[in-house]
């Protein structure tokens, strides 16, 4: 049925050869690293060093947040009912939308929306940062990627930027961020960048398109996921009443990195 | 309501500290891989610079297999429908279970039940395969890790192996997988090491819990699955009737790691 | 911890006493069909005689449309691969989206926008008819509800419709589908109402939030899909390459009522 | 590609004909409730009316149970994060599993071995009930479908129970659940058969497949998670933490049908 061909630029598949985006899978394998391979998938083209280890360590700073995340307890109380695995993690990433887990692309819509008024109005960053600023405000929209729960300074955010500054890919994502966060500033109010809206300025440096955005938090969270259903499975008995808050940590004391 | 605190060994969560078995997470990023943080989630503890290779080069073996797989198939019919990236992902990896995905922990069960036997019994793995084989063919239980339905020598065993031993890490698990192979070609039947087979014997060598196979392959295959949906979603009109083979590749030609 | 209190009002939960919206769940048994129970629980009353005979119809006339809708391949795909029931449903449901079954949703906004300016314009509902198919038309957005890949005359719109009148239940909302259709008709464009257009009248007439919309295609269809997915469980070999069409129908033969 | 066509028996679509299970369903529409459809789909016949009846009262009587259970809080979970409706329903089915909505099914297990012992050893029920207890005491296991967490008599097993009788439906499963509470009794244990334990022997005296009984519940329940689904998106705060019991009803007050 010639009508329903259709045609896939991702992965070749023949007799004893697979080839992820043109390179043997077993040539890929012992030379690249996973975060890697999965930019190769989602962008065609392997990573320079810089932005490999750079993506690592977003990777690494979104693999869990707790037990508390809507995402957690979703997962949690779906393993707990007896769900196998892949269901239970099902119901975790059908807990991830707009207002959990969406503030990378909404952070990267103003981001995007910020430096398209750079190149269009000819004004400094910092210039339409104060303008987006007042624009929001007006609009009473609440600008993604700023604040948190409970961190007051995001150790994570700290972390992303010095590592993108050091490994030379920081560029205009990360610097229209930090005019938005120069104008609260200068507007009386200091905000924290937090790790949804790094992560979201390093994708726009990494030019990763922003319907990807929430992907990337999703692939970052889907371990730290199975290691919560896994927990839930192995150290809780089935079918109890799971409070999302109501938890203290019992793992590990804290320790170092020798 | 103290009759329902629950307590999590998993990540602790103070203000400005965000510490995943111990450690700081803005220690850990930039220092360790994604790969690693998936095994420190998973086990607790680091793994050495041996493992920690060989992780990244099994998820990277695992990360695509085609559009083919009805994961992938799954997902593309749900996005192609109009549904959200989460939603898109759920229903692939709804569709990994006992016939799709699953082969790793059987293949696990296999190895334990050999690595058991040689124990109890006191005879040479090579002694138990032949018994092992014999047992299933009675039983007509199809040994899950060997033959492929496309691949007639699977190349990212040949590879997963090789890195195991020049790593250090294979032990084993990897001759018990050996040993049932070489089991086969004396019975007459020359079966190649599927790429499942080859992630049980090395997960087995990781002292991986068996219940975490399946999340193994899972956690490798989202990246593929994500890049499945979003080439549907930029490349196809909606609503399209998907046939699960009657596609061709087109993507990038064979190339090499320069 | 007072903080997190919250209220419902669908069921209350007693010892030895379920209520449904104030009613007694064991006095409903009996008395009223699983369709009453349904407007009950999403609308908080009892739907008249004439709406409750309706309701059955439109439930009815979406259980199921065959093997080749993707909310029906998806779930098959999903228990191909060995799934449990409620996964593989899950996975067809996760395929009902804005270009599957999301029509009533949108024929009813259309209804919602027509019968407005109706009440705003003081004009007759032809008139406002003929301005909002030039409206769409301009857009270049086709009208939901109209049309059909296989049906140039759905027979479940006519039997909703005559129902509908018989039962005294037909209002503004089939009254404005209509003028839309003789709108298209004199623009010399003979399109049928298929039956999502029919229930997205009827929802109007029955006051039903549209936010509900698809809520009533999925409640509809759920039957359909386990179904498909029992059929396949029981019919077919597992991960076995499924063709969005290329099936024939080999049931009971054709057969009347009495 | 002949070997991909398939076949299924559930659905003819021709041009402007939909035949389900070969009726017309522009036939069905106003004949036959959506409950008797639901049975057509599943078993391939329309019920007699007693059957029917019975149908509609089991549907009813499973509809909803309150916010507590793991379904309801995991599909509130998911919408609470911005969820489209069907994904959050999606949550809340992957939450129906062995240890909640499972009941039906263990319970018809218990009866097939009851009846099955019956009619092999050619004992009475009373004598197979008081022997098949001893058998699940000493493998220490509880038998599904008696007890319940907050009704000490389940007032929808009464209602199931006596409609049953009434309508001559009652067989053998009802009567061999009661040969089971009895030796319960007479063991000096009084344990209400619950609600699953009474559709678990209805579902016996309708000859449905044992592996349709999860379904059964699942199909029952749908329309209650979508109204809770409905009220979470309509009443409350997006990202909330959702104390699963901490609650109380406003609804409607009591009230009897007139």
């Amino acid at each position: 049925m010639t009508d329903t061909t259709w045609k896939t630029a991702i992965t070749e598949i023949k007799p004893n050869e697979v080839r992820l985006r043109g390179y043997r899978i077993d040539e890929l394998m012992g030379e690249i690293t996973y975060a890697q391979a999965i930019f190769l998938a989602l962008k065609g083209e392997l990573p320079t060093k810089g932005v490999a280890k750079l993506l690592d360590a977003m990777l690494v700073s979104s693999i869990d947040h707790g037990a508390t995340p809507p995402s957690t307890i979703a997962a949690r109380t779906a393993v707990s009912t007896g769900a196998p695995l892949n269901a239970a993690l099902a119901a975790g990433i059908l807990s991830i939308n707009r207002y959990h887990g969406a503030a990378i692309y909404d952070c990267m819509g103003v981001l995007e929306e910020g430096l398209h008024l750079v190149k269009e109005a000819g004004k400094d960053m910092e210039t339409i940062a104060v303008e987006l600023l007042a624009e929001y405000r007006e609009k009473k929209i609440r600008i993604a990627g700023f604040g948190h729960r409970i961190h007051t300074s995001d150790p994570r955010t700290a972390r992303l930027f010095s590592l993108a500054e050091e490994l030379g890919v920081a560029g205009e994502g990360v610097a229209m961020m930090m005019a938005i966060q120069k104008a609260f500033h200068e507007s009386g109010k200091d905000l924290p960048i937090n790790v949804d809206g790094a992560i979201a300025a390093l994708l726009i440096d990494l030019k990763m398109p922003r319907e990807l955005a929430n992907a990337f938090f999703i692939m970052a969270r889907v371990p730290g996921l199975v290691t919560h259903i896994h927990e839930e499975q192995t150290r809780e008995r089935p079918m109890r009443r799971i409070h999302p808050s109501d938890h203290t940590y019992d793992g590990p004391a804290p320790r170092d990195l020798s």
